[in-house]
């Protein structure tokens, strides 16, 4: 933990469009502008709970890539790694987002095809990068959304972890960007150097041919690819404004498993970014604490709770927001009070 | 189905002024605008569905009409039968409508007296807009207003009739514009008339002086006159802001009931005019598929369901949609997803 | 001025509505909310500059009611005189307002027919309020509203004047209330009560068939009746954002013209409800200044020009800040600060 | 209750600033601004109510004090005992509030110290308004501010009583504040003098180290001071958006302790001011009433109950509302409408 | 004039996004989105005006095409050769834009590549479309996006000129589309075909090596090829918030110039789409009055000017809106109001 | 240049509330929240044209200081020198600011003492922090607040001085933080350590007592003091929505003046912090080009210009934009686009 970053993410920014709250996307005149993508966030989340974190990118050199990086730097996260495009057509990905209420779905359309993130290249990067963090974290989106990108993230797996980082790994399967049949393939040609791996029981399933139970499936990760943690998270939808959140992880040295009491109806103001939380707070758990999974457990449990109330993508909750919600999640007894004052 | 429309509705379109969502009408600048009246609301709804839907109303020419007239096109609703008043003081109604939130109901104040609307004159209309559709729907509302809007939906509900539209009649009793007395005289005039019959059982009990249970009230409507179908709607209030939502149809001809397992713990955003998206829902069901109650069913409960969470009076699902909803209701195993992307 | 009130004024109050700034009537569906009527607006902008104010007037008991009563209420002004109508259909008269910008003029719609203050009735008001008040107010808007406020109006300009008022009268004559025909004749019954009297110069030529320059016509009107204070505005309109705004004052008793040098260039923001603020300050120079012209001609046109740039109908500047806009006018030499802080 | 005023309450008013619903306190450009303060709260609930009520306090004579001035006139408040400081450095207190979604609490940042308010000086009020009121209500937090409030607090309630008003309290205790300690020894110096007490059992064991069953607590506070009526609240948190309210009064001349079934399931909106609007709606009950606890329990938590869907600190509920929020909190059969139309 | 349209026009159909007034696209989280595009305006003002108009374009099937799908509706467009796109990246064309203020100047962001109208193919539309207008409109932004819209609109130019339809053509130079030369050599492909040809004096300059003073220029695009009418607008900006505009007309079978006089210090809102509201103007004047230039400069002109004072890149006057303005700019003596009521 | 920083500049960072632009403070529930302060705005400006910056201030380590925080990164400042202040009464200084349009002049009212500012203690910074920066800025605000801001911000002169450091310092005259005379007396203090003196006219005048024309005045601060650069800004106010800004340089060692044509007619939008930014280009003209003068009154007028044309307090261009303003400012021929695109 004493290089320059103790985490750096890898993976496209998209600026997200949605109506005003309860509203409809086929309606309306004002859109809520905010800014995610699946890397970003976790990027986001590690920096708000004190990790010195970064992330690699492509942007336009306009005012709309300017945005983006304006909220990235207020974060707290660096942008020694953000790639600028000068091009007259450089885009940033977009995708409009509609909230749901029971019985209506929330909705997304993409429009991220084309940005400039697709023109990225491994050679636009300096040597001295992969020197520069602890840890390195990417998800399959990024194997997903265009050759180029699946390249160059293949390969700064290979050079980070060449360096020494630890290689973190979400599949994130998204059926509308592969396959499940391709993205197997693809992210069993980076396994072999993933040291914490995020995957759901149900892409497991589905994408990998996994079966047995939730434990079974999670071992069997580490006893084919040398992977060290293996966590997944359980998500119970009640309706789009009431879910249950909780996780496993299994630490594949001490062959051993762990968990805690799942949250509860939990008000869900915007469940986009709750599952980036997760990692976030399970990355500063492992890496704060020497891969101590209890606190993984704790910090991601917590963080994917608590960004459920937030709006927009990205978390919102510091390191001291998050210990006092872990403290109120495992009290049992005695006063507990209902408002911070 | 081969005229130029399969629905005409004809009643009062309304201005809505609410409050910011949760905020108070006696307190705050900002008033939302919405269109809304509960025939306009069931032609947008089918017209949302696939159904050519036109309304018949009288707006003023000026630009709160030509609002009205922009929202209504806006919907692929036909103007074709809208006439403009260009007197000076041509009025369109209005309702303020406050939501509410346990132990505070929502409220609405009208405002809805002296529009254009009660000017309607059934010289207005041309003799071939009797022949132009399918179906015919208008309300109690419509009978209530006014002593001009009332004989003139009594007339078109004759003239429709006699051109071979199948006429469709929402009982839809308000306490606030006529007595139990008045409805029930008034629409016993028209009941000779009509084939399908959308009456809660509320308001037959206290209106009809009906009794018995649900299904011999809704029988005994066809039994006194050449009614082919009767829909009542069943909403179970838990809170402002948590519904069930279910209904009963009645097929004269079968001699048959059909229902279906209700909507429960519907999120409610806006409960006004999802009776109206019912009817819509019905209507499509009944006129795009020969009659058939059970798509009725399914089309009514579905479109009033989802309608509660749009804001707004007036639906906002295409067929799409619904029929999302309704497999995700009919689905009693298998992956359920959260989110449509 | 040792009376409960230095002014009542009497009139309808009018709930307006408006786009967001710049935006059009016929599009968008937010609205914004704000109270006026001439009358009201003189109230206002006369208590603001410190005179004990209160209206005469009729709102419905309701929310919308409530709304005005408050909004008055948070401006210091009496509501010792308001009467609630509980009728069910009661109603509070409307107005649409669209900005203008060049060559787009401002639009009016007026709904304000059928509202409770045309129910309004003079034994409503028990004898005490006459004699209450130093001055009495009101316009030629309430003699056209309707039968029954005009005889209203006719009788309280009476009853006050029997019992030792002031009686203030503005012509603001509003062409689609009534003809210039209509407007002459029944002024002409008031005339002989009126001790202070706002018309202006085109008013005068076209309504009243007055000839000859401003001066003439305004003398001419102290010679028919016994009318001490005759005031006339006069704006010139650049654009819907650029106004000049002066005025000329006469006293009869004195037999002289007051004048200053007019405000040029004001950047107009909201031009209604200016010219009341113009009688507001008038009324404010001469009851306070024991009918002081000068101070009238000072506080009416600073009050008028710095309404221009206040949006919604009523002031919302207090005496501080109308003397300090009066210095800065005055001033011809040395340091003019560009910012109070 | 034939004095001019059946409430006067003495106390700071705030500023309240908040994010629009549902974002944070660390982000967005946008800030709603309210009105607050717990005395003011309850001044503004008993006027809604009918009380002629009246607010002791004192407000910068700027813009933001002159805010709060034309709030508290808008509910119907005198301003007669507002006095004015027109000290360049004048403020107002301002407090910064988040609203929570469980597992996030609502959030609290206090900026009330310096405000005004803490220059009150005793003298700046004259004799006649301690004979100017039926009852007289602060709080343990004006005691709690600084020196100057709480020795100004504690000489009014000696006036007010030597005059004969009725003395309410309100503990209210903020451990940001003041300790347990300081708070217990300040407030046995005006129990003494206190005819209604308004205590937490929560607060009256920590504070007052009272110990057995809630009932044995508030009775206690009787047998050691000539206190006639005590008042406890029971609020149960489920989440920030769902609490339940009840409440438990004990009249010691009768010796008797009052309750009712408790609001349950209530859909909270902002949660502020609730236990404000309770002693609002109890001293309704208890001033109107002639002390009769019975329209205590049901106004106190009628209004409590309501206010928690209410944006701001303020109640916004008339007479009327609640007279029917009660009866339908009362009814147990019969037909409920679900809307006010 | 007696097909079933009198207008269609052919483009891409464009969303806009912009922060709120005077604020920066760099910053800022709520964006108001509108629709526009320079075939898609013009098609909207002539709607308003009354000819019957209709869209050729391609849009998404989802939420983001039936958005805009809904607001060409509610402008009183037919939407009957709108092609939609079901395939799962089918996009909208976006553009983002910042309003100016001296010395800022408005901005413009593309991102309108790759969107489905790219896709568009001649075969997607039936043989009848050729025969359903009296007049066809496309501009040279058209021609220049991509070798498809290209290639498809000169097939169409041809086809409908071919059944008989009037060729209006805009030639809309922009430098970030394609090169002068380019924009040249294309546009002669077209011009053997086109009737109404719009031309600025600067592009003919630039683009055509054009000499001479504008009425050579003008006249010099008839003598080459068989056009009737060429027109060019002037526009003169004194800042982003003050403009001059006027055009010139030359009627080649006449050999005659008209112009007038110049509407002058316009209060500019929002000038986006200010250009197409003249072509709208122009070819409702030629339209409808038989190719009568005094007209279409009347029309052209004033729809220009009062489309500057219209946020958003559609027009919003009806033809009672516009011949007001055109009566009051032609007015130099007598009474004009200033305000409409 | 080739220190860590180019610019530090220390000072108190401000929370700025105004209501929707053309409101009043008096009334209204939406307030915008923008961070300012004399210092950090030239920060900003610094940093926007490329700068390496950072700031010196003390902030709450609640969300009001984590907002201010922030949004200083957004800009790509460093946060190295913030100091965090834990204790439970920490605030951050606000002012409220109202808009102004003629004759309404815009409205400051300061809420600013007692921030936790005020308790910075020179022992809060480590020493290398004087070795880190090339120049070193403040202004007489932060010698005006309190003793405990004058005597650390003297001793960091020293310090920075000490170290190297270019020292410039801005006048900034305050009347409602000192007299003229304390301001002389403290400024005599530092002005032998000061290298770019900012100070305008009329301030050198009122108080340092200076007479002659404005170059005397200029030139002989440099002939009393070491100062190398003295600049004084010329701003005319035509109205509150219309200025013109030019400026002055005297550059000592060449004994030269440089000026340039002011930019007239600037649309104000918010004239607040245009000084600053006036101070943000003239230091990066200067630190960027070896105190070229000609540069500075360049980038100095054309960023204080355009300030004006941004919302809030701190700019918003970058060097981009400022580099495309100049150009335009200087053309004096040629085709000058009205637009970006």
């Amino acid at each position: 933990m004493d290089k320059k970053f103790d985490l750096l993410t890898f993976g496209q920014a998209l600026l997200r469009l949605s109506p005003v709250r309860d509203d409809r996307l086929v309606r309306g005149e004002t859109l809520i502008r905010q800014v995610g993508g699946a890397e970003l966030n976790v990027a986001v989340g590690a920096s708000l709970l004190g990790l010195k974190t970064g992330v690699i990118t492509k942007l336009p050199s306009h005012e709309m890539g300017a945005y983006i990086k304006n909220t990235i730097r207020s974060y707290g996260i660096s942008d020694d790694y953000i790639i600028y495009d000068n091009g007259k057509d450089a885009r940033v990905g977009i995708y409009f987002y509609e909230h749901g209420a029971y019985p209506r779905k929330p909705n997304v359309i993409y429009d991220r095809k084309n940005s400039c993130f697709e023109n990225i290249n491994i050679n636009e990067f300096k040597d001295d990068m992969y020197k520069s963090t602890t840890c390195f974290h990417t998800t399959g989106i990024t194997l997903a959304l265009c050759k180029n990108s699946r390249e160059t993230a293949i390969e700064m797996i290979k050079k980070f972890k060449e360096n020494g980082s630890i290689i973190s790994f979400d599949v994130n399967f998204r059926a509308n960007l592969w396959t499940g049949d391709e993205a197997r393939q693809t992210i069993e040609r980076i396994l072999p150097f993933v040291d914490i791996f995020f995957c759901s029981e149900d892409t497991a399933r589905l994408t990998f041919d996994k079966s047995g139970d939730v434990k079974d499936i999670m071992k069997s990760f580490t006893q084919e690819y040398p992977i060290s943690i293996v966590a997944s998270t359980q998500r119970v939808v009640h309706s789009p404004k009431v879910h249950d959140f909780g996780s496993v992880i299994y630490n594949a040295y001490q062959d051993e498993f762990y968990t805690e009491e799942p949250y509860k109806s939990i008000d869900v103001v915007d469940r986009i970014g709750s599952g980036d939380a997760y990692i976030a707070g399970a990355l500063y758990g492992l890496l704060h604490y020497r891969l101590d999974c209890r606190k993984a457990i704790a910090y991601g449990n917590a963080y994917s709770a608590v960004k459920n109330t937030i709006p927009g993508d990205v978390p919102s909750s510091n390191l001291n927001d998050i210990d006092n919600i872990i403290a109120d999640h495992n009290m049992t007894e005695g006063y507990r009070s209902e408002m911070n004052r």
